[in-house]
């Protein structure tokens, strides 16, 4: 997608060398990070400059590919066995780093050229599933829509297009003239700042809310619709986000505004029964209790917010229950019921 | 309430001084303002030194006191005549402002040493009023009860005790031993930054969450009760209180926890027949793209947090319809159920 008016994903490679939008500079600074080596590319994960379940498990067989080219001749299998643990431990937790790691890993058993080419597909496949989620969920999109999304599921999450945002990108394309209202999603603020990035540099016109304002918004009649993405489907169709997302389903279903999920149906755990089977991660209070910016001369500062002594508590994700959710928008079409 | 183990109010008078918690300073910094002419205190209400309907009132009512002891005996009723336009227009759109002053003002017409026993009785009877809102609430509260709150409505915002906090205070000096989850409550953060820092200093267990975890503790049977203040009841019963309080009580409701207001009989405006009638003020979106704190050398910074070149929408108060509400707990006693 567009930052600064010209085409980019988030990661992608060329010659022996994986490029990756530094994440965790944005909004603030915009810069491209180079990994020349795979160990390189371990670091670049594990340090969050790249984030999202799409543009991790891309950027995992991708560097699976450069241990492919790295191997030495002579141990050649052992080198690429040593290097997919190594890639495996970068962020343990992340569902699609093993799914894009083994399948560069069985081609990389073949031949060098054959990981380099199925991790170019994993990426490719990830960019196909997001562009099908936007041209099915752009069919729910009516012209002038508003639209309320949590978090960040925009292209900056996956390879390019995104989930949640990917439909409002097509509208958009098409003429529809879609706003949206890009709740701050505290306390890493993903929706402030990536989210609204995301959108001005594509220019959909949006603006940013506290998450504390959706359901009075939604009162005024001032949101049609919402559409987030999901870390987790359970085979009960509970879905599992980020922290404040239950929050906002239960407030569109007082007000009827239909909720959507958008997610890649690789997103489903079937072996996950229901929400309640899923455990959701406590992270550290200090995300709560700081904030990092930017002050008047550019400089970054990370100040503490709250009132000093004080405890906080953080839960990162929250268990939407099936009941409140309209349907959910995968690249295989829309799923409007879910049975077990 | 206590600050440091001592004893304070957030306004008090002495001899012809006003002394005032300078709240904008709160939570890094704890320091009394005085203000020794009421022009003086005028500066502290416009400054925003103090803040909240009770302790307003109860600071205008000194105003006008230590007007009436300044006015020379020459011009006495043209100079506090003059004292009471300037002292309304220190806050024009605060309600509790010309209660204080137009009583104070008409003891003043009779002699000077009556405008400063009445603006001592002002004080005294938002003291009382917030006391006895304790003690009603404080039936409300069971024994280890974890009760939800929002924004400020603590002693900070009245001269004492406060509305919402009132009942806790008072439970937790009973020894029930409450726990508060006390919302962050964006974009002002009065919640993190004012009820935090006045729990941690009256020792009450607490923990600060991000305003879009409430619905995720619901949804654990963490939270027992919630309780909130208001700035503006309606003849039927709908509250305008800081946005975000309607979101958390359609949660309430949908997790059958019992949502209360407390407030002072004097916040009902029967004037306004439902919540539709109360006009919502937009803020600065400053106020959500920016955001002040202290670095790790106690230097205050304000940062931009959001995504440069995106705009905000910053709604300050929501109206939560009375079907969402338990019941409303004022100094004459709880209210269940209210018609027209």
């Amino acid at each position: 997608m567009l930052v600064n008016c010209k085409n980019y994903k988030t990661v992608w490679m060329s010659g022996s060398s994986v490029f990756l939008i530094e994440q965790n500079l944005l909004p603030f600074e915009f810069k491209i990070y180079e990994a020349k080596t795979y160990l390189q590319t371990c670091l670049a994960i594990e340090n969050m400059i790249v984030r999202g379940a799409g543009a991790i498990g891309a950027t995992a067989g991708y560097a699976m590919a450069q241990a492919a080219i790295e191997a030495p001749d002579k141990n050649y299998t052992q080198f690429i066995e040593n290097a997919r643990k190594r890639i495996e431990n970068t962020r343990p937790t992340a569902q699609n780093l093993f799914y894009g790691i083994s399948r560069v890993y069985n081609a990389a058993l073949i031949s060098k050229e054959a990981a380099i080419i199925e991790a170019e597909r994993v990426a490719i496949e990830d960019i196909r599933a997001c562009q099908q989620i936007g041209i099915y969920g752009n069919e729910l999109i009516k012209p002038n829509m508003k639209i309320g999304t949590h978090c960040n599921a925009g292209w900056l999450a996956f390879v390019d297009y995104g989930t949640a945002i990917s439909p409002i990108y097509l509208a958009h394309k098409l003429g529809k003239n879609p706003f949206v209202y890009v709740d701050e999603t505290r306390p890493r603020g993903q929706g402030a700042r990536l989210t609204a990035w995301e959108l001005k540099n594509e220019k959909v016109s949006h603006k940013i809310i506290p998450d504390n304002a959706t359901a009075y918004f939604m009162s005024k009649g001032m949101i049609d619709m919402i559409i987030v993405g999901a870390d987790r489907i359970a085979a009960n169709g509970d879905v599992a986000n980020k922290i404040g997302t239950l929050e906002k389903a239960i407030c569109a279903k007082e007000f009827n505004i239909p909720f959507y999920v958008a997610a890649p149906s690789s997103t489903f755990d079937i072996n996950c029964k229901t929400g309640t089977d899923i455990i959701i991660e406590e992270r550290s209070q200090n995300e709560v209790l700081y904030q990092s910016g930017i002050d008047e001369h550019g400089k970054l500062h990370n100040i503490l917010v709250c009132s000093p002594l004080s405890e906080a508590s953080n839960p990162a994700f929250d268990v939407t229950p099936a009941k409140y959710i309209t349907g959910i928008i995968t690249e295989k079409g829309i799923l409007k019921s879910i049975s077990i």
